[in-house]
């Protein structure tokens, strides 16, 4: 049997510790392809450069692994991943991450990780975006392997029914204080941004993008709750915005 | 009684003609503040700035009405106009837009229009994410205007019900061709990128994204079938990413 094709990408930009982690799991199941950035792209959304040329560049980083760095956004190397790279080779699986921090509830819409994994999921390439919520470079990635094996053993082998992307979060946490995994949905928690105001050395004003997250949607069935009861949680996620419960009444009544 | 509260942005820069098309649309229903990218921010997605300083300047560019250009993401706009232009002062209505060129079906994702006016929705303001079917900076944004009036009148009068963000798209015709305006689902159609590889002056390569969008699902309740036959397509919108469909056989079987 031909090994399966793993497509590897991140956000936090091809050193990070967390893309090495991922790909000591994904090099034990097939052959692994790496185009990630080259700087870190974190915060980048679903962002792609349309208006700049990219640059993509064959890197020799990891030992035996065909890797490379890419001037653009995490959503723009899975692009040049399927058209330049990868060409007529379909990946068998994209892992993006692991990201350095949390991509739980909102972060979904912020992350470049998982919008990444989200444009191969597009392509029809079963995708998985993993973050730890553990922002340090210097995290402690060896603590979640064993479930990472089991993650990307079960996707492979099973694939993902009714969805293409699995959002996965895994607490800050030893092996044997995880308590499992659990399928969840996307919590609807928002952040609190508090900008820092000040003014650069030539006295002009600048304002810095801080804040905290609000946990204001803790449900049991939600990503948040998993994640702070001690599971790893996994949000089968997709891409169609259509509130469709919205649709009657916006034709029959607002806009008739 | 006291007029409504518009905040007005868009992803192609505060001097796109684009944004003084709904400028002067939202000058007639209510105090309007302007907050928008101080240079073109296409396809810029949800992504945010969290590792540099924003700037944000008052300019006087619009007669009577107070503007702000950022030097952030559309989605950045969003978030200074609420923190530090508005502070206390909770908008009634966002309009992103009008942006030059289509973000129906899958675009939404990739476009600064609709993200900024998400974000807005996110912080419980009513929000309209405004696009021509036109990407010339010429584009005559005067046809869709009768358009535009009602769909901000009932807005303000109506709310949206069961949901928080319209994503509007205007076909490129005129006034007396457009048929009307039908509130769709997002369809499920993809890009088919190409990239253009060459070398720089200095020999290096590199890649330029190209490509075109692939009307694949063109079904009667999509907004792709909606403007291919002359209607204003109207999609209710939503953030929350989950596949519920896909929750319980991941848990029972996948993951069990």
């Amino acid at each position: 049997m031909r090994k399966p094709l793993i497509l590897l990408t991140n956000d936090d930009g091809i050193n990070a510790p967390g893309l090495r982690a991922s790909l000591s799991v994904a090099k034990e199941f097939g052959e692994v392809v790496v185009v990630a950035p080259d700087s870190p792209q974190s915060a980048k959304g679903h962002a792609i450069t349309i208006s700049d040329p990219i640059r993509l560049k064959k890197v020799d980083v990891f030992e035996g692994v065909e890797a490379y760095e890419c001037s653009g956004t995490p959503v723009d190397c899975v692009k040049l991943a399927k058209h330049v790279v990868l060409k007529n080779r379909q990946a068998d699986l994209c892992i993006s991450g692991i990201n350095h921090g949390s991509n739980a509830s909102i972060n979904i819409l912020y992350s470049g990780t998982v919008s990444a994994a989200m444009e191969a999921s597009l392509e029809g390439i079963p995708s998985i975006a993993l973050s730890l919520l553990d922002f340090a470079w210097t995290a402690d990635f060896r603590q979640a392997r064993p479930f990472l094996k089991l993650i990307v053993r079960k996707v492979l082998e099973k694939g993902l029914p009714n969805c293409n992307l699995i959002n996965v979060n895994i607490p800050k946490l030893t092996t044997a204080q995880i308590k499992g995994i659990k399928v969840c949905r996307q919590s609807d928690s928002r952040w609190e941004e508090e900008f820092h105001e000040a003014k650069d050395p030539r006295g002009v004003p600048y304002y810095w993008m801080g804040g905290d997250f609000a946990a204001t949607d803790m449900a049991e069935d939600t990503d948040m709750w998993a994640l702070k009861n001690g599971y790893i949680s996994i949000v089968p996620s997709g891409h169609d915005l259509t509130k469709y419960d919205a649709i009657d009444q916006l034709n029959e009544v607002t806009f008739a």
